[in-house]
């Protein structure tokens, strides 16, 4: 098992050294890459996709050591899950590479246009934002995903992976730099940080704002949180989702039940599944059993206020923390509110602002909720699981945001862009 | 006199408990603020403008007690102009106001709209920010305009204007807080920070980032440094306008003249005035003498390198520092460059990515001049006098926006929103 961080780096100095010259690097591609045609940067993602699927015994190789070493370490079953790579794994990165080539590219696209009286014609013209800081744990995928949507939006990338998938991410990152190779772009224009110091994350938050124009963190809470506290770069934040579903009185129960099931069971581990169910103390009775136990038949474990305690006796006593809970498991908050106003009253205290959808057949009732609750994604009548970029139809994303600043929802290709003014004259000066 | 600050707090900690008093208070105002109706938002705006007027002995009483403490504290001729208000000065701060008034409502707008196969139609709405804080310096006329731009754009406001303001301040804001009350809307919706300790700033870079969701410092170089270097709080920041007019080789004369003198001298005091003029080697040789005799007889000097000062004898050398100017006076930096691609790599090497301008008759030259230049504003044939969030058509501005993040160019009402996606489906589950 060779180590994979061997002839790098260890002094904090060396770490800084390092970094800037990564930093100056990007952006040098960044400038190239500003100006590269679609073609070039899609025959790249093209042949980095042929490149993963020709090396994948070689990344599989790298992976099992990986695999190796985490078990070794002792991490959890979901961690090591998320390591893992497998044939299929492997081949839905390269299909992931395909789809982020098929998608239009943003770069240059007019999104206004208009004409003054005095004759001066303004366009607002898509530029990519430059350098984009990555900062990632233990899936190697993201490697492949994150480089390939900043390739495609134009913009060179930094990427810095957790230090258990070192060897993976290296792997995938060699095909990544084949790819812009045979595109004759520049192989800096995405660079994995070879070193698990955790000094190189310190010197992406502050030392490099001088080469960075944005950080994406995308991990855990403790990840998200430190990013938050010492970033001195601009940051596409993703918290947590603390997603709800209100039932309203006026829900048809058939809907109110399939929406609850999938928008919690689909996937429990993603960040638009549902942690609070909130239904309407006006609902016929029933609903709260019914949801109840299709619930619990489902596999999840119901915590509810007393009333949905009174209602069905197998659900657990909820603590005021439960409502602050995101579970990210087989596990409801259940609590019973006086219509939608204490749903979305709720809702504004202990959300986080990630997606929640309302049931009902009642028009007004949808329109004052979705109005009224200040989420990136309110639906009404749909499940909260859509929370997805590729759902949306905004093809491969980056992660959903939670900030309200610059991007909010799912990022994609278009939401790691900038724009410019061009403005076209016959010789104005201005009065 | 009475002393601006006179029963507001000193130590620390007092300061501390305030600024945490009015982030509450306006996180409370921004939520009904969301909410707010179009026409109680321009209702708020009248009876403000309404307001100035009607008090305006009031205001140039206080605006009096600023200068004669400001004059009496040695400031200098240009500050005191910034502080100066007059009836002309209190009127136009009325008009702005009406100006703002009659902007369209950003606020609840769609600007994207699509069907998904599934059937799931979604949009994308506007939505205020939240809370903005703005820290600003002497001009007191900010306080009336950065209220106005927040209201309409639905975001609650916390001002922190500059100590020699404070009594001009305080009374424009008493006539924002009049017209928010004739319209029934919070008056913490526009707050003004009563006192002038910088540790207050301090809060609002830092302690406040539960409360504030966007900082926009409008100052000189040292504040926006400060705030870019300590803020915790994502900032739209706008830095210097050190802006470039290229003359190239199919200009045309007059144009060139026309345009250069315009850039340069209409203000010298904007950031949008030129402070470099670069001239391609391949002009005819009377356009170096032309463009400097024309600029020394408008009352500017010129500081030139060899060959212009081998073109008239009135140049000064120009060092390498003064390729890094802004100037924001009736001095120029004039550079004979080989061509294009040479005037694009002094532009990328010692601008500031504000505004920049090239003449010319040749498209392709143009084209390539506006694609390659990176900047928030690139012109063809006009004046980067131009940069204004008014000549835009855009109605007023809060700054010209050097960042690549959220908001480039100039900052309107709507570039004080974020967006929310909202989805309406008819019981739709993700498979």
């Amino acid at each position: 098992m060779t180590r994979a961080t061997s002839s790098l780096p260890s002094s904090s100095s060396d770490i800084h050294s390092l970094m800037q010259s990564i930093g100056r690097a990007a952006v040098i591609a960044a400038e190239q890459l500003a100006l590269a045609p679609t073609a070039a940067k899609d025959r790249a993602l093209a042949a980095a996709a042929a490149a993963i699927r020709n090396r994948s015994a070689a990344i599989l190789k790298s992976n099992a050591e990986d695999m190796a070493e985490a078990e070794g370490a002792g991490l959890g079953a979901a961690m090591l899950d998320r390591l893992r790579l497998d044939a299929k794994r492997i081949e839905a990165m390269a299909r992931g590479l395909e789809e982020v080539r098929a998608l239009p590219d943003p770069i240059g696209r007019v999104s206004a246009e208009w004409e003054r009286p005095n004759g001066l014609r303004i366009t607002r013209v898509r530029v990519p934002l430059g350098v984009i800081g990555i900062i990632y744990e233990s899936r190697p995928n993201v490697t492949a995903d994150a480089g390939a949507l900043c390739l495609k939006s134009g913009n060179a990338s930094i990427l810095r992976g957790g230090s258990e998938s070192a060897r993976s991410s290296t792997a995938i990152h060699g095909c990544l730099v084949e790819g812009l190779i045979a595109a004759d772009l520049p192989s800096a224009a995405i660079q994995l940080v070879p070193t698990s110091d955790r000094a190189a994350v310190g010197e992406m938050l502050g030392a490099m704002q001088e080469y960075i124009d944005v950080l994406v963190p995308r991990g855990g809470k403790s990840l998200v949180a430190r990013v938050q506290q010492e970033a001195r770069v601009p940051v596409i934040g993703h918290l947590e989702g603390n997603c709800h579903i209100y039932v309203d009185r006026d829900a048809e129960l058939d809907m109110a039940r399939a929406i609850t099931i999938n928008s919690k069971m689909r996937r429990t581990g993603v960040c638009g599944a549902a942690e609070t169910l909130l239904v309407d103390r006006g609902c016929g009775p029933e609903v709260l059993p019914t949801l109840i136990a299709e619930l619990i038949s489902a596999g999840c474990e119901v915590r509810g206020d007393e009333t949905a305690r009174a209602a069905d006796a197998r659900v657990r006593p909820a603590q005021e923390l439960d409502w602050h809970t995101e579970y990210l498991d087989a596990i409801i908050a259940l609590r019973v509110v006086d219509g939608v106003d204490a749903a979305i009253a709720h809702i504004t205290r202990y959300g986080s602002s990630h997606t929640e959808a309302i049931v009902t057949r009642n028009a007004a009732t949808a329109e004052r909720f979705l109005e009224r609750v200040d989420s990136a994604i309110v639906l009404h009548n749909a499940s909260t699981q859509f929370a997805d970029g590729g759902e949306f139809g905004m093809g491969a994303e980056i992660g959903i945001s939670t900030d309200r600043f610059h991007a909010r929802g799912p990022v994609g290709v278009e939401q790691l862009t900038s724009y410019k003014y061009v403005v076209h004259g016959s010789g104005q000066v201005r009065p």
